[in-house]
C-alpha cells in the first residue's frame, strides 16, 4: 500500500470522469492515490481520449503525482487494482431512449432505472458487470468494486449472489437529498444526517436530523409544495398532496414520483416525448456540449456545466466513499449493499440502500427492522421485481422475463408487459446475446 | 349442547340465505341445529320476511324440527349464540354503485373489494362489524363469528386485532378454485387438494393436487385458455399470457385479474358501465327478480336462479365450517384467520387466507413458510394497504385514508387518489360517521 | 404401484422387526406391502435369520401374500423400493454401553440420544444412513426414508442438508405422550390430539385435547405426580415441581427430565451403574431373552415381552405413516421434518418435530410460529448442538466436534469436554473413519 | 441547554462515585455540566457524605464551576435532570453475599448477576429502578438514565418493557475487553473496533480489528492461554481449551466462563468459600480501605486502588457515552438498548448489548443479523430466563419464579431450584415486598 493506491474506471470515457478526478484531487492528502486506470470499449475510444486529456491536464494543473492511464485493455488495468468503479452504458445513449421511448407507446413510464427502461438496462448491464467482477476474482480479487452503474440495486444484487467480488453499491440519491435539506434548513450538510432506508431509487428518509435533533416534520411540510421538492435533474418536481405526505411521515426519494404519482408523471413524459425532450435526448445535447467543452486544451478543471448532466454530488459520494473505507474512517454513508438482517422482510443476501457506517471492512448497515407499514409493501414489491429482474438477466429465460415485467407496478397487465417485453428484446438485440443465442442453440 | 345449537345470522334478509338454509339442512344429522336467527335492520324489514319466510318453508318440507327467527333485535338474537354468520351490506346496492362507478369515473377499477370500492366497503362496514363483536364479547362470549362480509380479509383482520372474539373470515373463491380444478380433471371435487396462500381475494394456490399428487402443470396449462380459467360470476375471464403463468408457476384467483390485467380488465368496466352493466346493477336485476321467485308460496327449495348471484359455495363454505369446529373434524379447508408466522413476511396477527385444519379450537394453518418471490412483494402491498385501510376505518384520520387509497396498486396517484376520496367521502358520507361525526365534534 | 409396495428395513434383524412386521399385517387391507426386505449387515446375520424367520411365521399365520426377504445385499435390496425404514445401530449395544458409560466417569450423563452419547451416536451413525441415502438417490430416488434410527433429529437434518431423498424422522415419543393422556383422561386416543413442537427428544405438548377441548391443565396437574408420570421404559419417572410445571404451562416430553431434572438424573444414573444397570446393560440382557424367545419354532405374533424393549408403538407410528402417505390420508402425526418457517427461530432447513398432516407429498407441518418464551431458549441451544454435531459429523473435524460437546447443556465445561471427547474418540475408534483417516492422511 | 447540564447519580455514596467525577473533570471542555446531585437513601446517608465531600475536593482542585448537591431527596434531585445515572444496590453487599453463598451450599454457582443469584439481584432491583424511571416519567420525562445497576440486560430490559423513558444500559465488560485488545496487540484503544453482539454480561466479539484490519485470530490464539485472557477483577482467568475456541471462532466475554467452565468456576468459588474470599468478602474489605482513603481530607483525585474494586473504565465508558449522546457524535459504542431486529432471533423491545453508533437520538445498534449458530442457542436461553425473570420480579409470582429459576443453565434441576428459591426469598425477605405483601393481601 505504501507505493500508493490503484484506482480503475471501467467506462473512463463517460462525461462524469472530471468529477471523479476532482474528487481524487480534493482528497489526495488523505488518499494517497498513484495510478487511475481509465478504461474503455472500442467504441469509446474517442470519448476516453478526449477525457482523459482533461483528466491529466486537471491532475497537472493540481500539481499531484497521480499517473492516468488510458486503455481498452481492461484486464490489464484491473490487474493489482485496489479499487474498481463502474460508470459504463451497455449500448450508450441510443439505447437509453429506447428504454424511454418504447414503453411510452404502449403507455407505460419509460424510464432508464424503472419499470421496463430499468429491466432492460439491467438486461443489458449485468452480464458485463458479472464479466468484470469475474475478471477481479482472478487478477485483483481482494478490491473494492464500487459500483455506479445503473439499475445499481440489480446490479449490486447480481454481483453480491454470484461473485466474490466485495462490491458496493453507489448512488447520489441520498447525498442528494442530504444536500437537499440542508439547502432547506440552511445549515452545512455535515449537521445533516438522515436514516436511509429502501432499495436503490425507493429510499425513504426514515427520519431526518438537524444535529442529531429531528427535522421531519419540516422537511415533510415544506417539500409539499413543488417549488421546494427535493429532486434531481432528471426528474420533474411535482411536489405531494400535504395530507398524503403527512400520514405518510416519510421524507420520499425523488423516484417515489414515479409510483405515487404515476398517471401524473406518464403525462408528463408523453408531453417531454412530443417535443422531443425525453431524458435522453436531453442528456444527448448536453453531452455533445460537453464534450466539445472537454476538448478545449485550455480547460483543466471540471466545468460548472457539467451539473446539469444529472450526476451533482457523484465525485463526492464516490470518492468520501473509497477514502473512508482506506482509513476506517467509521462515519456514516447510505450505500447499496448485503442485507443481513439490516432490513426486516428483505431476503438475506439482496441489496439494500442504508445508511452503512464505512470501516475499512466494508459498510456496516445500521440496524432498520421493520420499515413502517404502509411503505413495506411497495418496497417488497420492488424487490420482488428485482429478483426476478436478474434470474431473466444472468439466464436468458423469456419466461421469467415476461414475469418481472408483468410484476412491476408500473406496467398495466400481462399483456402489455408481453407487447413491449417482444419490442424493446427486438430493438436491443445485439445487446442481449443471452436472450438469443440460446434459442439459436437450441435450435440446432 | 345437548339441546342443539343456536345460530345468528345477521343480515339474515340476504337473498343468500336460502343457500345457508338448505346447508344447515344437509348437514342436520352431524350439526344438530336448534334455531336460526335471522337477524336485520329496519330498512331490511321486507325482505327478511321475505327471505324469513322461504327458510322456514325450507325446514318444513325438510322436516327439521330448526326453529326460525326473525328479528331486528340483534342484541336478543345473539344471547347465548354458538355460531354467528355476517352477510351484511351497509348501504345496500346503492352503495356497491357508488363504489364501482365513482373510481371509473376518474380512470381507476371499480370493485366492491379491490381498489377505492374495497377501500370504502371497508370504511363503511369494519365499525358495524365491531359493534357487533363488542356486542357479542357480553352477550355470547364463546360463540364463533364466521364473517363472510367482504372484504373479508380487513373485516376479519379489525376483528382479531380490536375485540376478544372468535372471529374466521371465509370466501367462496378457495372452494370455487377447488371445485374449478375438480371439474377441470374431471374428479370428485375431496380428491382434489389445493395448498392456498395469500390474502382474502388475493389468495394463490401453491399447489394443486389430485390424490396427493400433484396437477399444477396441468391446471396451469389449461387456464392460460380464457375458455377454461376458473373464475367467478362477477369477474371477466380473460385467461393469462400462457409465458407469464408459466413462470408464475402458481394457481392465480379469479381476483388477480385485478392486479395483472388491470389495464384490460379496466377497460372492460368501462364498456359494461356504459351499457348499464355494472356488477351492481346486474345483481340489483338478480336480486330483484330472486325476491319475487323468494315470494312463491309454492317455493320450497333454494331456486337454481340464486348460483347467478355470485355466492356459489357459500353454503357448503360456510355449514362445512361450522360443522367442522362443531365435530372437531380436522379436515382442510382455506380460512381467513390470524397469522402467527403461517406466512412468513406478513405481520403476526394480520389475517391471511390459508389453508387450515380445522379443529374445535378453531382453524390451524399449515405453514407456508415463504411465498415465492414473484408474489411477495404483491401479497405484502395488498397488506400494507390493508393494516393502513383498517386503520384509517376505525379512526376516521382523513390523512390515514388517503395514505390508503394512494398506496392501492390501482390508484395512479396521490393526486387522483384525493380526488376519488374526496367524492367518494362526501357520496357516502351517511354511513361514515366516524369521518364526519369528529370534524364537527373539533368544530365545537 | 399395481404390483404392491415394497419395504425395505435397514437394521432388520433387529429385536424391533417384529413389531414392524405386526404393523404391516394389521394394515395389509388398505396397504397392500408385496414385499419386506430385511436388511442386515455380516455381523447381524444371525440375528437378521431369527428374526426373519419370526416375520414368515408371522406373515404366514396371517394368510398374507407378503414375501419376506433376508439379505446382507444392502444396494439390490433398495432397488426399486418404494419405503426404506432405518432401524440399525452402529457398533450395536457394546457401543451404546460406551456412550452410557464413559460420560458418567467424567460426572456427566450417559444417555443414547442426549449429552456425549448422543453426540457420538450421531458421529457413528450419521456417516451410514448418508451413505444408504445415496445409494437411494441412486436406484430408489423416489423412496420415502422413514428414520427411526437414533439420534433421529440430527440424522435426518442430515439426510435433508446432503441428500435429495425425501425423509422423515419417526420417534415414538410423540404416539406415547397421546397414548399415555389416552390412558390418564381414560378416554379412546383418537379423540386426544396434542399440538407438537420442538425437536426430537426434545418435543413439547404445547395444548392437549380431547375431543378438540383443551385438557392441559388436567394433564399437567396429573403429571406433577411421579407415579402419574408419562414416560418411556428407558426412562426414570420422578415427576415434576407442579409450580414449575404450571408456569411452564406446556406438556414436557420424557426425555426433558434429562434437562430440567440434570442432577437428579444423573444420580440415578451412577446409582443403576453402580448395580451394573445402565440401560445398555438392560437392553443386552432384554435383547437376549428376545432373541430365545424369536428362535422358538412355534412362535407366530410379536411377543409380549417386546414391550420392555422400549419401542412401545414403534409398529403403530411406523406403519400408520406410511399407510397415510400412500393413501393421501391427510390425517395429523408428529414427525420430524424440514423446517420452513413453521416453528420461527429454527433455521429453515433444520429437522423439527412437529405435528403435520400427512398426505402423498409429505408431511405438511401446522403452523407454530414462536415458542413459548420461557422453552424458545433451551430449543435453540439444543438445536445449536444439533447443527455444530452434524457438521462435525460429516467433517471429522476435532475442533467442531469439540466446540460440539462443549456447547452441550449437559457437559459441565471445556475441559470436561475433551477429556470425554477424547476417551470416547478412542473407545469408538472403528466405527469413526471420518475422525481418523483423515489425519493418517494428512500425515502422508 | 445553555445553563449546562444537571446530571443526577442515584446511588451516588458508592465507592464508584469518584471514578465518574473524575470522567465528568476529564470531558468539561466539551461537556457543560452544572450540576451533579449524588443521590442516596438513609441508609447510605454517611457515605454519601463522605463520597460526596471527596467529589467536591476533586471539582476544586479542577477549578471547574460544577455544583455537587448531596441529598436524600431523589424526586427533588431529578426534577429538570439532563442525565440519570443509577449504581445502587439494592441490600448492599451483605445482600450480595447471600446471592453469593446460597447457590454454594446447593453446589450452585453463586455469583451477582448470573445464576440465583442474579435472578434475586434483579427481583430486588427491578422495582426500585421502575420506581425511579416513574418518577422521572413526571419530573424530567426527556432526561435519559444511563443504568449502570446490574443485572444491567434484566434492569434496562424492565425500563424499556414498562416505562416511556429514554435508557440505555451501560457496562464495563466491552471496554475492557477492548483495552484488553489493545494491550494484547500492543496499539493505542483508539484504534480497536470490536463488533459486540449478545446480552449483558453475556456478549460476544463478533470480529475484533484494529485499524479495520481483522485481528480475531490472532486475539483467540492468545487468550487460549490463561496468562493472557482479558478478564476481570471479579473473575478467574482460566484460559480456554485451544481447539474449542478455534471452533467457536469468537472472542468471548469473561463471563462466558460461567457457561463455558461451570464445573472449574464452581469448584474455584467453593474454594474461595472456604477461605471467606467470595468476591463480596473481598469487595467488602476493598470497601472497607476505600472509603477510609476518601476520608483523608487531603485526598483531591481518584485514589488508584479504586481500581481493585472492578468497575474499571466505568468513568470512562459512562461519561464518553453521555458526552457521544449530548454532541450527536456518531461514534461507535457497545451499549444494552432496545432490539428491533438488530439481532435476528432475539425478540423485538428485548435489550440487547451490541455495537451502536451513538447520536443525539440515542443509540442506533449495527445491524447484527444471524448470530453464528454455535451461540445462538445460549443467548436464546439466557433471554428466555431474563424475560421470565422479569416478569416475575415485577409480579412477584413464585411460580415464574420457580420457572425461571429451573431454566438458568446454571441450576442442575427443579428440584434443586426450589430449594434455592425458598432460601433466597426468605433471606432476603425484607427487600421483595412483591413476593410477600401480596400473599398476606390475599389472606386477608
Amino acid at each position: 500500500m505504501s507505493r500508493g493506491l490503484k484506482i480503475v474506471t471501467i467506462g473512463g470515457g463517460s462525461s462524469y470522469t472530471p468529477e471523479l478526478i476532482e474528487g481524487f484531487i480534493n482528497y489526495y492528502s488523505e488518499l494517497p492515490v498513484r495510478e487511475i486506470w481509465l478504461v474503455d470499449i472500442e467504441a469509446g475510444k474517442q470519448k476516453l481520449e478526449i477525457v482523459g486529456n482533461l483528466a491529466r491536464r486537471m491532475i497537472e494543473k493540481a500539481g499531484l503525482p497521480i499517473e492516468i492511464h488510458l486503455t481498452l485493455d481492461r484486464k490489464k488495468a484491473l490487474e493489482g487494482a485496489d479499487y474498481v468503479t463502474t460508470q459504463l452504458r451497455v449500448g450508450q445513449l441510443a439505447a437509453r431512449a429506447l428504454d424511454e421511448k418504447i414503453p411510452l407507446k404502449h403507455g407505460v413510464i419509460g424510464q432508464e432505472t424503472n419499470g421496463p427502461g430499468g429491466l432492460f438496462k439491467a438486461f443489458r448491464t449485468i452480464p458485463v458487470i458479472l464479466e468484470i467482477a469475474r475478471e477481479m476474482e482472478k487478477v485483483c480479487p481482494d478490491a473494492w468494486l464500487i459500483n455506479f452503474t445503473n439499475p445499481a440495486g440489480m446490479v449490486t444484487e447480481a454481483v453480491l449472489r454470484h461473485t466474490s467480488i466485495k462490491v458496493i453499491g453507489l448512488c447520489n440519491v441520498p447525498i442528494g437529498m442530504e444536500r437537499g435539506v440542508a439547502d432547506l434548513m440552511k445549515v452545512d450538510p455535515s449537521r445533516v444526517r438522515i436514516d436511509f432506508a429502501g432499495l436503490n431509487h425507493m429510499v425513504y428518509g426514515l427520519d431526518v436530523f438537524v444535529d442529531g435533533v429531528s427535522v421531519k416534520d419540516q422537511v415533510i411540510e415544506r417539500i409539499t409544495d413543488p417549488e421546494k421538492a427535493i429532486t434531481m435533474k432528471n426528474i420533474h418536481a411535482m411536489g405531494w398532496e400535504p395530507e398524503f405526505l403527512r400520514a405518510l411521515n416519510l421524507f420520499p426519494c425523488p423516484y417515489h414520483n414515479y409510483y405515487y404519482k404515476t398517471g401524473d408523471v406518464l403525462a408528463q413524459e408523453l408531453k417531454d416525448a412530443e417535443k422531443g425532450e425525453t431524458r435522453a435526448e436531453v442528456v444527448q445535447r448536453l453531452e455533445e456540449g460537453l464534450f466539445e467543452l472537454y476538448q478545449n486544451e485550455e480547460l483543466a478543471t471540471k466545468p460548472p456545466q457539467l451539473e446539469e448532466r444529472g450526476g451533482a454530488y457523484y465525485s463526492e459520494a464516490a470518492v468520501r466513499l473509497i477514502y473512508s473505507i482506506y482509513t476506517d474512517k467509521r462515519d456514516i454513508q447510505a450505500v447499496n449493499t448485503i442485507n443481513h438482517g439490516a432490513i426486516e422482510g428483505i431476503p438475506y443476501g439482496s441489496a439494500v440502500e442504508v445508511s452503512c457506517v464505512i470501516t475499512k471492512d466494508g459498510p456496516k448497515p445500521i440496524n432498520v427492522g421493520k420499515l413502517p407499514i404502509a411503505v413495506r409493501g411497495l418496497i417488497q414489491q420492488i424487490k420482488s421485481f428485482e429478483r426476478v429482474a436478474i434470474d431473466a438477466a444472468i439466464s436468458g429465460d423469456y419466461d421469467n422475463a415476461l414475469l418481472a415485467m408483468t410484476i412491476n407496478p408500473l406496467v398495466p397487465s400481462d399483456r402489455v408487459a408481453k407487447l413491449i417485453l417482444d419490442e424493446m428484446l427486438e430493438a436491443h438485440k445485439s445487446f442481449l446475446p443471452q436472450f438469443f443465442d440460446k434459442k439459436e442453440e437450441s435450435l440446432s
